[in-house]
């Protein structure tokens, strides 16, 4: 059994999504057990009358909430007894292989770095963000978790990300590429310059050297590595883009009669496109680092991506690729 | 007569379509006179047999020729005799008003910081780049002209953005948004939580706080402003996800017998918005805080983009955006 600590009131529709897709989950993945954390009381009236295994699905009681805005050092210093700390919390003593958490990211991250620890060897623990794009996606190393960086730092995003892609996501020799303003090896700020020398002498990782923004959406690397701020500001303008993508469909090509009509003739295509566009597909976001695996998912998850999140911790475990991380970063 | 200065031999399709833009600028603004610099015999031939007016256009011989991944330092040492450097020497000269090229960047960008100056306490000239989003456009600073930047550049950036806006682009009140990776005050790196304060403190701009990377499609700011990697990072991403978005169109959603229906139902649709998110329409982008009216075009630039930019070096030289802007920053 792998043993699964969620984060029941983690997200913008918890409990209720959360719960469905632990179901969800169960019902999938049979090698899976969840331990729910969050208010007993709330949580078992939650699953009243529910189909329910309770040999794989535990609820353990940590009744303190968490708002979205609140200071992760504050969570971590005044809400021992909250369902995030305590998800992480259950990894760091082995009663979960793995944590996962849909609600305030900053305090999930600090949970997980505060409890459950760093690998040794790893300066800065970062979130790699697996992202659609096209027909096909790419994981973003760092997507937020450091907005300041050292070339160091970036050489161990891509190792960690090069690991991660290979053993979770199943790409075969992960192309890795550094995200700069020009693909000349001298182009750059101070950070990529410095991160571009590193990452051409490391080993083992398929390096393809420079990228620009616009080779992200062309699909060009697996792993795109890149400083907390830029990452974030990347990820949060393709999610932007996307939303502007589909305004534009509505308002400017499928508006009009004909344009209705249009409209419904591709209806089908419009929800396939949608479907690959969407990161519920791809479950969670790992944190590169940390001494055991926990999921970051987005505070909009629905059920389908906290399943799919659940599927993510499981296969981060099976992987063992912290195990593989921690050698990799101590050769 | 507003004096213009055109590197002729500038962007992937020159000469042709710097003379084409040419021409078709002298027959729609009837204030403006055109110095083409390039090699004097080859821009005759190419001109020979057209309808010029020789009053209003003026070959200044420039028999030097620039690549478009030549090194900056290397061309203004060694190619003075180059269209691109005589464009902005004839800028600096007072024979032009202005200065234009689509070519080599970088090397335009040091001819015009080399040969007409920064305006007295611009620390770090930076460019400005109107970018069309939806149904509108807003103006990012910096667009890819300094790396590595201080906070007190920002706060330049800002300044300079928002009377650019203001006198050329006629935005009332523009308002002005510092791209960072959180809204509140406190969030962001060394740099944006430094220049935020800067900001803050700033009178005579409508500072809207911080944006996020989501933030910049919905059109939230009529100016964005960022240290130039940030900023030429989002430049190539959004170009790179319309690309996407347009072969997703074409792939996915008017693919088969009745998405090829539906495409030609909404052909004119497509035109329209292709049209609305078509760059060349707002012309080229000016160096902010060069002594003078110095305009960037892309690379790619067609007649069109090469005419409007003929269009905006003219409103700058019009409005006296410059002299403006001594004045704020002298202030």
């Amino acid at each position: 059994m792998i043993k699964i600590a969620v984060d029941a009131m983690g997200g913008d529709h918890a409990p209720e999504v959360t719960i469905e897709g632990t179901l969800w989950a169960l019902r999938e993945y049979s090698e899976v057990k969840v331990l729910l954390t969050g208010p007993e009381g709330l949580l078992k009236q939650a699953l009243n009358g529910r189909q329910v295994d309770f040999s794989r699905l535990e609820i353990v009681n940590a009744p303190q909430s968490v708002a979205m805005d609140e200071h992760p050092s504050k969570v971590i210093r005044s809400k021992p007894d909250s369902s995030i700390v305590r998800s992480a919390e259950l990894v760091k003593e082995g009663q979960a292989n793995a944590g996962l958490s849909a609600g305030n990211t900053g305090a999930a991250m600090a949970s997980a770095l505060f409890k459950i620890g760093r690998i040794k060897g790893v300066d800065r623990p970062a979130i790699g963000i697996p992202l659609p794009v096209g027909e096909k996606f790419f994981l973003l190393v760092d997507g937020g978790a450091n907005a300041d960086c050292k070339p160091a730092n970036l050489m161990q995003f891509a190792k960690m990300g090069s690991i991660y892609a290979k053993e979770v996501l199943h790409v075969a020799d992960p192309k890795v590429g550094l995200l700069n303003i020009g693909e000349e090896a001298e182009k750059g700020n101070e950070l990529t310059k410095e991160a571009y020398k590193l990452l051409s002498e490391l080993e083992g990782i398929n390096f393809i050297g420079n990228i620009e923004g616009k080779d992200i959406p062309a699909g060009v690397a697996d792993v795109v590595v890149c400083d907390g701020f830029v990452g974030n500001t990347v990820l949060k303008l393709i999610e932007g883009m996307w939303k502007q993508f589909a305004k534009s469909l509505k308002s400017q090509i499928f508006a009009g009669t004909a344009g209705k009509f249009a409209g419904l003739l591709v209806k089908g295509n419009l929800e396939e496109m949608k479907r690959s566009m969407d990161y519920a597909e791809y479950g969670g976001a790992p944190l590169l680092g940390v001494n055991g695996v926990y999921i970051i998912s987005h505070g909009r998850s629905d059920a389908k991506a906290i399943k799919n999140a659940i599927r993510v911790a499981a296969e981060g475990v099976k992987s063992n690729f912290v195990g593989k991380l921690t050698q990799a970063l101590t050769e």
